[in-house]
């Protein structure tokens, strides 16, 4: 599907879902910006978009269209023979609405960003696009109609919708806190390890995200006007925060699966010392009874009036000073 | 509420307090200088006096009033359409009165420093301000009476105040260590986990507040006078000194948690020892005892004269020889 | 084996494999462009070719024919009395055809990139220089056939050659997990150990093979043309991608080798239990038993009618009690 | 206590421990050179020095009365209305005479360098100012008698007093590593624990000391004469080579540690071993002693002529086929 | 001992072993290139040759004659009133021709490589200094007889001689895996953490070796002619190969002491089901036989005919159950 969207410098809106056809003209009239949105196009037309209207070097295509797991800028300059003019080509990713199957998922978006034009590409329907074009459609300033501005909006709404993502981790790691302290069960481990992995993979993302952002923070690229600099620093500072985040709920799993090593290691313990108490309690009753089940004719005590009392006050007395030893020790 | 402070360049107060609807007039002359603290000031109040009187961007007027996780400097300068005059954003985090519930809270505090005014901001009373305050108004040296110096009186005190909720994290941990090595039950490694997680908490804020102020003691910032910069380099560098003492508790709490985790992992073994050493002693009991509880017809042993005797005294003697065994070896 | 290929600088094939005596005339012809491919030659043939032919500098000739374990790319520049044209010299490793038992094999190319030529240096067949070699001959675009272009398909083809050997990896760490949390047997430690090391290994070759990408990625060499660094530059990403996946690989075998670990310690755990459990539940009737064997003549209870019931029922009921603890708390 | 040398730039001494109000004099004369030495002085004596004769900047005045815990350089430039020369503010650690309580203890040592005077202040006395003081005033080299290497000798001192106090970390660790090895009993793992601290410590201190003299040994400082400039690299070098040691020492620690922790829980390995034995060794003794206790009516071999003959041959030959067992096992 | 060779700039050899009184009149004709070894020299040779002939600054004698850890080069530059030209101090370390003890010991040697001259310095006799020697005056290339030159292929014999000792290593790691798998003993821990050891010590040597050869490598010194670089860079090249051999050893020990610990606690878990398995097979024995061997008159099953049968069925029955159940469970 290709969408598209049509301003005048001036900022009002000039047309939209344009006919393919009609794009080269358009593009070429200095006085329009045109914001196209590939989502889940045909071949077809990505090459016509990208390569017949746009002429784009033949590698960001290629990047473009294929799956790149790492976000990445990188700025194109024509030479003598190339028809583009000069564009930034942005890798970003978006975390998907929902986590679905206990996965953070992502999904790629791809920037063209030229000086009158911006071309967004994605596979799956992505709320910040929606959102975006909804601002830019009904937005009264006027400003928020050029390319780099509409970039900005769209990459603090990506960074945005980080946030839900990262309040249920949070949720999720506090509950795992308090199951691996009250009932630290088998199960716990292989949680706390998916969680863990799910956090390395959002820090994995986040990492060359910031990068890709400080760029823009430093002012680095021509395309983007000088006055808008200070937003784009807001934005990298929100990505900083988010990787604050997601250290710390790193350092949180860490600690909680120190505490369920613990409390597990804890377990095994207090069931040998339940063993040894038992086997030490019982230990008078086995050696006396053992001793005098003996056949020996001449066994004396055996004979003794009050030879089974005697052994009876032994065992119960030297069995209580046993229980009272570790009640003492405070075993139980 | 809105606080205000107005002092002549030449260092005498000139006005406190004073109506919201003068700043304006104030502002623009080049005479006075303004402190104006926001303490939990309503959106109408920081509307009026962020935007209308001081014209401030409205990045950093977000950043302001929002909650941000980390410590930040960022200079503004105005475009051609602008109406503010150059000034520094600064977001900086104050140690609050108490640890309550365990827990080492911080509160934000943000700046506007310009070249004749000092905006304050912050949503709880905070210590370092009043102190401030007092110092500025009470202050006999007329130097105290600028910018630059009450806002170098204000890191100062923030990191003054950092200090008494350092010494108390270090008490709890030297109790810490005594109760690890003499008792260690099984509630005090949550203790450590959990100072551990303030101990990150405060490398967490420290760390980003030291990248700021070393900016300051670079001396990176015009609107700082060169002669002040040695001042703001003390407090980085008793930041620094923070940070160390920080980076000691955390490796000291790792310490602990090892003296721990060894502790009852031994106590384990001494369980299974005291387990060993029971059933080695009380095996010659029971063998002997067990073998001749037998009701064979034909046990000669059982009817020889001192058959009882000589069992006595062989199980007696191997129990003697097994004790001594470990007493030899140190078992207990 | 010396192959070769001869092309106009018009990029039509001009010959192939070549008499070696005919290369040093071939070579001066400014108009063509050779490459030439030494597979497992003879020392005499890499003298000829590599010394008389090319009059390659000494160190790169040895650095050549010695095994390097580590990618590298220099510069050579003459120097007045030297014979040779600037040429970049470049240590390379691809990816072997199939793991060898469970191996993670590579083997080193060099090239030796000049203006007018490019020779290729291994000891094994490989499937990139093959492929090249054809893309080269059959290609359509006379542009591929320059010496820059045609070492950018190669490095290419090498590094999408990783791809298959990073896939099973990945599959054999996927079935490890699955292994280690249903079946934790001995044998997976070693198999964990033993990927983790090829995981390493891949690392080690990734790690400075990206420096030297990225040193091309940069446009630092004067031989690579221009509008060719992109291209170099996506052979950069795709390695920069494989080196990310490694390190995810890792990350992910570490906490395989954790879930192992606490697996098979949560096995011995759950024996000492089982043993723990069967001492307490036959407590009370080898007590009992033990108690009512002994021989006493005055043992009243021996001779109460109701004696071994009372001394049955009383046994059936603490064991029960036990039984119904354990259950209680889940022990089984 | 003040103490003070004056010399003549010839290098010969003027006089010694001067009336202090004759101290501004001699500092105006510019062919003399004062070095004063403040060891526990009184706070009238601190503010009369160095304030009144030397006007040093009031923070570097703070910072030398207070403790400092981390070690520094700073060169303080006069501006118009400062009445102080050009000099170098430098804080260093000497480390004390001898390790008390076993603690490695250090003193701060607060240097001001200005271009005709050096001024000492500490408040324990210091073996390094001693030597040093000795030094210069027996010293027959002129040249021994400038302020900036007067303070390198001092450095020098300080750095080669660390030495002593390495070679008894040296010598307990290597203790420490026996006894871990032959009788690792359980107050090991605290003295491993403390004299890991101690290293951590050291290496606290070292590093920023290294950091300060790295900036001498670069030149950084006008004050240092640029002949003078390989003697303080001389003094970097020795301090690099006593963090090497340092960190060498921790992971000598560490590896004391992992041995400790082995052998500790390979002790608890060999008492499992021990029951284990003993209750499968007196298993066939039990087995058959109890099963022949029993008071059937109806047990034919109990009748048999040479039942307890079997009974006793059945039970030695399997206990010794137990016995055997393990001996192949070498279980012991 | 005092060893000298003298060449004429043309390469020829002039003399051998001169009297060590000719060298001052030797050294000031510039046609000669003289290299003196000094090899476990008395200190009034060492004071003759460095400081009266060579008269090189006395730091970098007294750096030379002590023993000095760490590698390092540095370069001094003549001032006015200095006696020597320019020249390059050189501390490195070569291996010791064999393992003594099993430790990995280094020997220093010392370097001062002037326009016209080469001074080396060293206690033992040094396979790499006889053998460049034998090069130097065999060698047939007059190139290789300039003390730039002499220099290089000193440092890549010393270089070179790393490898059988890195050999050697190799072996003895691959040994301790395999027994770490097969017999993990307890003396195996110590010779890990013995190898470990000496790898660390290893990377400790080659670490700033590295850092010296990067500056040669990077053609920062005038003293080496640009058309040397190429070979220091190869000599560099070869060092971060062993850096990198020695990682991998380290990454290897790591692996095996991981093996080794989850084999000797798996030992543990293997004790503890053997013990657990004997006691549960046991246990119908034990009970039935316990509990028949109780003397209340009033037992009935005592008195039934097949009583004894039935009780010796049942006992038979569990304890194949139990048996079973163990195999099943694959115990044994």
């Amino acid at each position: 599907m290709v969408r598209s969207l049509v301003f005048t410098t001036q900022g009002r809106l000039h047309s939209r879902n344009i006919d393919l056809f009609l794009m080269p003209t358009l593009l070429s009239d200095t006085n329009l910006f045109l914001w196209v949105d590939l989502e889940n196009s045909t071949p077809e037309e990505n090459k016509y978009v990208l390569e017949d209207v746009f002429h784009f070097h033949p590698l960001s295509i290629e990047d473009c269209v294929q799956v790149s797991p790492s976000p990445k800028v990188e700025e194109y300059n024509p030479k003598e023979d190339d028809k583009f003019s000069p564009y930034l080509f942005i890798v970003i990713h978006a975390v998907d609405y929902s986590r679905k199957d206990g996965v953070f998922a992502t999904s790629e978006l791809d920037f063209f960003l030229g000086k009158n034009y911006l071309v967004t590409y994605h596979t799956v329907p992505l709320k910040s696009i929606t959102v975006t074009e909804e601002t830019a459609i009904k937005g009264t300033m006027h400003l928020a109609r050029a390319p780099d501005r509409v970039a900005y909006t769209l990459l603090d709404s990506i960074v945005e919708n980080y946030k839900p993502a990262l309040d249920e981790l949070s949720l999720e790691i506090a509950e795992l806190e308090q199951r691996a302290l009250q009932h630290p069960a088998r199960d716990i481990l292989n949680k706390i390890l998916q969680i863990k992995k799910e956090v390395l993979h959002l820090r994995q993302i986040i990492g060359p995200e910031r990068e890709v952002l400080a760029r823009f923070a430093r002012g680095e690229f021509k395309l983007i006007r000088a006055h808008l600099v200070p937003y784009y620093r807001d934005v990298y500072d929100a990505l900083y925060q988010i990787s604050d985040l997601a250290q710390s709920y790193y350092d949180s799993l860490t600690a909680i699966l120190q505490v369920y090593l613990n409390m597990s290691s804890n377990q095994t313990g207090e069931v040998v010392k339940l063993l040894t108490m038992i086997t030490v309690i019982t230990t008078p009753v086995m050696m006396i009874g053992t001793w005098y089940g003996m056949n020996f004719q001449n066994m004396p005590e055996l004979r003794w009036k009050h030879g089974y009392l005697v052994a009876a006050l032994v065992t119960f007395a030297s069995t209580l000073a046993t229980y009272l030893y570790f009640k003492k020790k405070r075993w139980f």
